[in-house]
């Protein structure tokens, strides 16, 4: 197999990069000075080499602790549970939550095989007491998994003396009322709220 | 810069691949075995190391003369000129083309400052006695300096006794004649074939 047959191969294995958009990658490349294929190539390289999980909140980081869990501005008493580290920025772009996180490492998924024992539950309790923890905000995906994942995890803490919510699910802001569908305009119906 | 961002700059330099993309990528790889991204990584680095031009036509290759170059199966009395490496892949999937190729390595643009000089126009015409050639087939894009780099070449070569020929512009296969273009239309009109 050639070197261009190569590269593409591996580029077509990106989620949403077919065998032709690949090519055209690689070729572009081609077109382009050494210096940024090399570029790219060491910042893949330090990824493997660099990145690891925060020991507190499994968030990626490339110290101990993460940028978040030892900023000393976050306010560590409101927890921020999500299923995977990418989707802590995705909450962090909002630019609405001032707390930490904590990252389960995936959902329940009994078909995928994926139990209560493989997500990082127990590391969850373990933080309430001994971090002062008062509230708990599940923001697993609003998907079938990520509400029994959601459910699973407030039965484990409902013995605790804290408050545990959920993220609200209703119309995306921005949306239309006409593409949305049934079961979340009916969310958005029984989730509804006085306007006062 | 933390190396995710890094990685995400890096992948956001590629054509048609945004921010948001990149991000996706780069969280995308680090969920999947550290393998994937190292052997990534090599292929890019290979990519630099190994890819070169054809002595001959200026294809990519890792030998002196590319793998069609070398080929004695091809024709080597039709020489299809391309402006670019990546135009050979496009023409070789077509399978029609059984002949050698010549690699101009741009176009004809004024506005970018590529004249003649900057094109491989004097390595083509140093090819046509020697190698017999007996057709030259002009295979620059359909587009306003793809024409205008045929014609000059075409004038190149004029005094030679050879045949020269320019690719058929038309309606694309598959095509609709309600969205084709005004120019297109037109001379698909003027280079009407008799039906048999």
């Amino acid at each position: 197999m050639s070197v261009i047959d190569e590269l593409t191969s591996e580029l077509a294995r990106l989620p949403g990069i077919g065998r032709k958009t690949a090519m055209r990658l690689t070729y572009h490349l081609l077109r382009q000075p050494h210096s940024q294929s090399l570029r790219l190539a060491e910042a893949l390289v330090s990824l493997t080499e660099r990145v690891r999980s925060c020991e507190r909140c499994q968030n990626f980081t490339e110290a101990p602790l993460c940028n978040l869990c030892s900023d000393p501005r976050r306010d560590a008493t409101t927890l921020c549970v999500v299923e995977e580290a990418a989707d802590i920025a995705s909450v962090e772009r909002a630019g609405e939550f001032r707390g930490l996180y904590h990252v389960l490492g995936g959902r329940l998924s009994p078909l995928d095989g994926v139990g209560p024992d493989d997500l990082a539950i127990g590391a969850l309790l373990a933080r309430i007491e001994p971090e002062g923890v008062g509230e708990v905000i599940l923001a697993t995906n609003p998907s079938l998994e990520g509400e029994a994942t959601a459910l699973y995890v407030q039965r484990q803490l409902a013995s605790l003396d804290i408050r545990i919510t959920r993220i609200a699910r209703g119309l995306p802001v921005g949306g239309d009322l006409e593409y949305a569908d049934g079961v979340t305009i009916a969310q958005a119906l029984s989730a509804r709220r006085d306007m006062t």
